[in-house]
């Protein structure tokens, strides 16, 4: 049995953001790419009864349907009949639509995509995932409050070990020569890879106050910061940060707990 | 200033993959498709010193070089020019080149490459990471011994929360009409993704024993353990696996502790 055919999905359908209404969360990187971009998009954050989409395609009765797998978990990106998740997975698909990414036949970038792609998955693994789990380095399904003592010992060490070694690896990736000029991280170009570092910084920014501001003040890590401004610059970016579309931080994967702020040599 | 031109990697030039030797790790979801695809690769598990060639690449002082940003952590691998980091990123690059995903035009089979990464993603967050994550909660630059508490905690909703989440989440996807006929998660057809949540149920199996041979009784999850079936008897694979080329678990992200083997009603 082959499967029926479908229409590729068209330049002109607009592109459908399925994400949990009341966070930037995880759809943020999807809402920056888009709105860096221009494009026409909508979003469910934005919609009445939006949220009711989301637990439609989690639901454990989804099986997806004939061209698509179900998804796990938001965000979900749906455009014409494709639909897609994974936050690293949508931004690669959109990237090279968007204009994102060094095109295919840019012969100076090849394979571009692949070393942009490792930007950001690093990026959303160190500053997003591991703040995530420092509030919740327990379980998921479990309250904060019921995993307070782990989210302080593991804070501790994210402040201390984690959060420098990735900003040092970015610093590091922006001193090497393949970031080319300005302060972009691969080819002298903005790619959604910058997009995500500045979200994944300003999340961890608002996580991790003290620390980060230390880490700013240091000097140690001028690049990264220097890249962070540059993106919060850009027209469309600042237009957007200022707007109604950007919702503000709170129960989602970044969180201020006064208790979990610690300075890089521990509370004071 | 532009870059320096370079050669495209050529088809004939052989892979090379570089990752820590002694541990099959997230090294292995690269092994498993270069041998089910026949490739000619090389592995720095397999060579003399192998692991200065992983030292080097992962440096403080490594900036990368003109074309190729500093990788953050292995597996890395290069091909010719290119030299890529992160797991799902490899197989992205990998898939097409090896036929471990339909192509580009295969019509019936629109834009698989999304699909078939959103399920590789899919497995290695949730019982790789995860599963890692089981035995060091609270930093990985700590010892077992001195998370061991938290450790327990979390092996413990693993197997009551995760486990049963992810498992059914694939049985999900093989349910469904995108699956297509035959085994496989996708398109009717073995791709990568298959050899990733392969790799993923394999070590899951070795760290929680208990947990994955109740589920497997179950009978809930039956089309994920015929998956699993159908790629270790893939003549390939199944050769590969009764080499030497295959490292035993040992301390790396599939580990074995009695204290963490949870039944799926606790430990017994």
């Amino acid at each position: 049995m082959s499967a029926p055919k479908r229409q590729k999905s068209s330049k002109d359908v607009p592109y459908e953001l399925i994400y949990w209404p009341g966070i930037p969360g995880r759809g943020e990187h999807i809402r920056l790419a888009l709105e860096e971009a221009g494009a026409t998009y909508t979003d469910t954050a934005q919609i009445e009864k939006g949220i009711e989409q989301v637990t439609a395609q989690i639901d454990e009765g989804n099986v997806g349907d004939d061209f698509n797998p179900p998804p796990f978990a938001p965000p979900i990106l749906r455009h014409g009949d494709l639909l897609i998740s994974q936050t690293s997975n949508i931004l690669l698909y959109l990237g090279p639509r968007l204009g994102l990414v060094p095109s295919e036949d840019d012969e100076e970038h090849p394979d571009a995509l692949y070393k942009v792609n490792a930007l950001a998955l690093t990026a959303l693994d160190g500053l997003s995932n591991e703040v995530h789990d420092c509030h919740h380095p327990i379980a998921t399904g479990l309250y904060y409050e019921d995993q307070k003592e782990e989210a302080k010992r593991k804070s501790k060490d994210f402040v201390e070990n984690r959060l420098p070694k990735f900003l040092g690896y970015f610093e590091r990736v922006l001193q090497g020569k393949a970031s080319g000029e300005g302060p972009w991280l691969y080819g002298g170009r903005l790619t959604y890879a910058d997009l995500v570092v500045f979200q994944c910084l300003d999340g961890t920014k608002f996580a991790f106050r003290k620390a980060v501001a230390a880490a700013e003040k240091s000097g140690k890590y001028a690049h990264v910061f220097k890249l962070y401004d540059a993106v919060k610059e850009r027209p469309r970016i600042s237009e957007y940060l200022a707007s109604k579309r950007r919702q503000d931080y709170s129960m989602g994967i970044y969180r201020y707990y006064e208790e979990l702020d610690f300075g890089p040599e521990g509370r004071d």
